[in-house]
Order: structure tokens, then sequence, then C-alpha cells
């Protein structure tokens, strides 16, 4: 039930009111004498309120930069034991309730390769985070590291943007999959799902409904070993250990 | 953009291993030596993360509390301006495109006559929060304050409490509410909004669904003169101004 600093709902205050000179009220006449000048207090006082609750965002997310800085070599230490157990990505992948549903059965043997996941917020973690993904030599794409990123623009809205994969000839995993589709929607294993790996990596432009991009970030990443150890149990794929 | 402190899904790492003497994975023998001492490796590491976890989240509470102390005079202030204005309350929450759902007409009534509403988290904000109710003088009951709290009980569930309102003769709202409703349904006034403000109020038990008190404390209590000065397009009530 902790909370997080409060903000005001609108910079400032969100009325008709400004305090100072000149009021967008005082020409209007709805309130007597007593109340208007009572509102433009109350005003003032929410801007002191307003600027005390940025001071308190700032400070937590210094809090949150220093020790995203002291979490860094755990998470290099880490990266670097799961390299020894193969297969520990797609292991956690599969075992994860909802990252396993954008999976297709082709893209499981693509991600046999993958040996390592990074998450790394940016310096000013306000503005974002990129989660890079470190492939083995494999038969599908030239590329060794697939990242994807997620900013805010200048207007302060999200958007991402993915390095480009560079297929090898006929091992476009998503042109496979279009053309599936359009053969009246053959060949999915999931009905339900239409989404795969590979389309959601691909995907730009606003990412505020990429609930995958967050489960990555805030579930996967903080602590992978629970998936590759516990299988969900409703999990339908079987992957053999090792 | 900005994420919060994160902590792990599970207390330690969630899987079958422990790291130390008696390993739950020892005995089972289903990853090979070298898997196996990389995974208590990994439980290891994990542990260590899960303690910087657990030092951001003590911090980033510290903050906060810092700044609910900070703020608090100023909250103060704002209440003491408030009653100055005839019927702020109320209007408000007529204003307030969630709450006024919940105001059945007699409440509307009784409400002209609270004059403060506090929100306070307590000194460990983890554990709750109350909200208060400043009445005049009234018809309806006799109370001076109502308060309904928020805690968590020793398991951590949340859960909470209200005190009892002593109805003056014959001016039970909630009473007059069950009646009608018992009547056929008759004399409600929003027959897809079954709540009022008093039966809200006295509801006891399991808050984790309770939005109207989180829009209180997180939505209405930040701010609340947007509210007082700019009526919601859907409302249907009007307001007598002064």
């Amino acid at each position: 039930m902790a909370s997080t600093a409060k903000k005001s709902k609108k910079e400032g205050s969100g009325g008709d009111i400004s305090a100072g000179e000149d009021s967008g009220l005082s020409g209007k006449d709805i309130y007597n004498p007593e109340t208007q000048k009572a509102l433009e207090e109350i005003d003032s006082c929410q801007n002191d309120i307003d600027a005390l609750n940025e001071k308190a965002s700032e400070e937590i997310l210094k809090v949150e930069q220093k020790y995203n800085q002291l979490r860094k070599p755990y998470f290099e230490k880490r990266n670097n034991i799961i390299k020894r157990i193969p297969n520990f990505w797609i292991t956690a992948f599969i075992n994860h309730p909802q990252i396993s549903t954008i999976l297709d059965e082709d893209e499981e043997e693509c991600l046999h390769f993958l040996t390592k996941v990074e998450v790394e917020e940016f310096e000013d973690i306000k503005s974002g985070y990129k989660i890079a993904f470190h492939f083995d030599e494999n038969p599908y794409f030239e590329n060794k590291v697939l990242v994807k990123e997620f900013h805010l623009d200048s207007t302060g809205d999200p958007y991402s943007k993915s390095t480009a994969i560079t297929w090898k000839d006929d091992m476009d995993l998503t042109a496979k999959k279009k053309s599936a589709n359009l053969k009246g929607k053959q060949g999915r294993k999931r009905p339900f799902e239409p989404r795969s790996f590979f389309s959601w990596y691909l995907q730009e432009g606003d990412p505020s409904a990429d609930d995958i991009a967050e489960i990555i970030k805030d579930d996967l990443w903080p602590n992978p070993l629970q998936y590759f150890l516990v299988p969900d149990i409703e999990v339908e794929n079987g992957i053999e250990e090792e």
C-alpha cells in the first residue's frame, strides 16, 4: 500500500483560476469576492504542493538511478553464469505464462541460439530503456545482437525502435508467418494469439500497450531463474533439457 | 517511463534451488553437475540482487515519508482556506466523474454539512492510510467526524474499518436505501450504480477493489480545486452555487 509520490493530474492546478494579477476568474464574477480570494489562496497553496511533489519525484528518480548502477555488476555476473547453461533463456521464455504465448514453433528453434538477454535503463531512466538479445551464429539471420529500445519523444509520447533483422536467404520467420496467415490462417498453433516473438520485436511505434516488453523488463529480467526452474502448468510445449 | 524499485516475484528466488547445504535439487539429479553448479551460482547472485532491491524499496519509502511530512502543513493550510468556501467538498464530489456516481439525492443534502476532508498516510505508509470526513452539526447523525481506515492485517492482506454512524431518529440514509431496494428497486436515480456514499463508507472488509477510496486518496485529495472549478461534462446534477 506504499504510495508513490503524488502528482497533480494537471500541471499547476487545473481550473479557471490563476493566482496573481490576471486571474482568469476575476472578469467572470461567478464567485463573490470572499470566495474568489479563498480560491486564489488555494491555488497558490496548490502550487507549493505541486513543487514538493516535483521534488519528491526527482529524489525517487535519483534513488532508482543509484540502484540501477549498483545492480548492474550483479546482472552482468548473472548473465555470465547463465551462458554456461544450455538453452537457459528459451527455457525461461517457454516456462513463462505470458511470453510463451507469442512463441511460434519455428521461433522456438531459432531462439535456441539466444545466449544472452540484457535489460538496461537509460541513465536518465525517465526517458526509457532497451532490451538486447544476443545470438550465437545461427541459420536464420546475420545479426549478433538484436536491440529493441523504448524512448519518449519530444512531446513525451513513448515510441520504440528495433535493430533491423538481416535474415539469411529464405529464413525470414516473419515472412513465413505472413504467408501462412494469407493462406486462410493455416499453420498457426495458437489461433487466439496471432502475435509472434519476431513480430513483437519488429513492431515499432506506440509501445504503450506493449505488455511483452514490460513483462521482460519487470518480471522475467528481475528473476529469470524462477522461470527456468518452474514450468507453468498451463504450458503445452515440452522442451528437451540440455 | 520511470520504473519503481524492482522486487523479485517471490522472496529469494522462486525455484527448487537453494544455495548452501541442502539444495533442493541435489537429490533430484535432473541437471548435470555443471548445470547444477551454475544454477546454484545464479541463485546466490539473485540473493544479492534481491537484497539490493530491498534496500532500494526502503530508501524510496523514506523519501515518500519525508515528503508526506513536508506536504502536511500545506494540506492543513489548504483545508483551512477551503472551510471559507461554502459547499466546497460537495461541489468537488459532484463535479468528480467517478465520485458523483455514488452520490444519491438524500446524501447530497447531507454532504452539504461536510466541512473538511483529510487524507493521512500512516507513519509507516506501507501499512495504510485513513480518510476523515468532518461534519457540521446536522440533522442526520451525531458524529462530528467519520473516519475510514485502510490497513494491512498480520498476513499482509488489506482490510478497512469505519467509525460507526450514530444516525438521528429516522434519519438513517442507508436504511432508507435498503428499504427502497426492497420495494422493488424503487427510488434509485441511477439504476446501474447501486452504491451510495454511505454504503461505500460503511463497507468494511476487503478493500482491494475499493476504487472510490483510491480516487479520493490519489486524485481528489492531491488537487481538489480542479474538481471544484471544472464540472465534468457528464455530470447530470446541477448544484446551486452558494
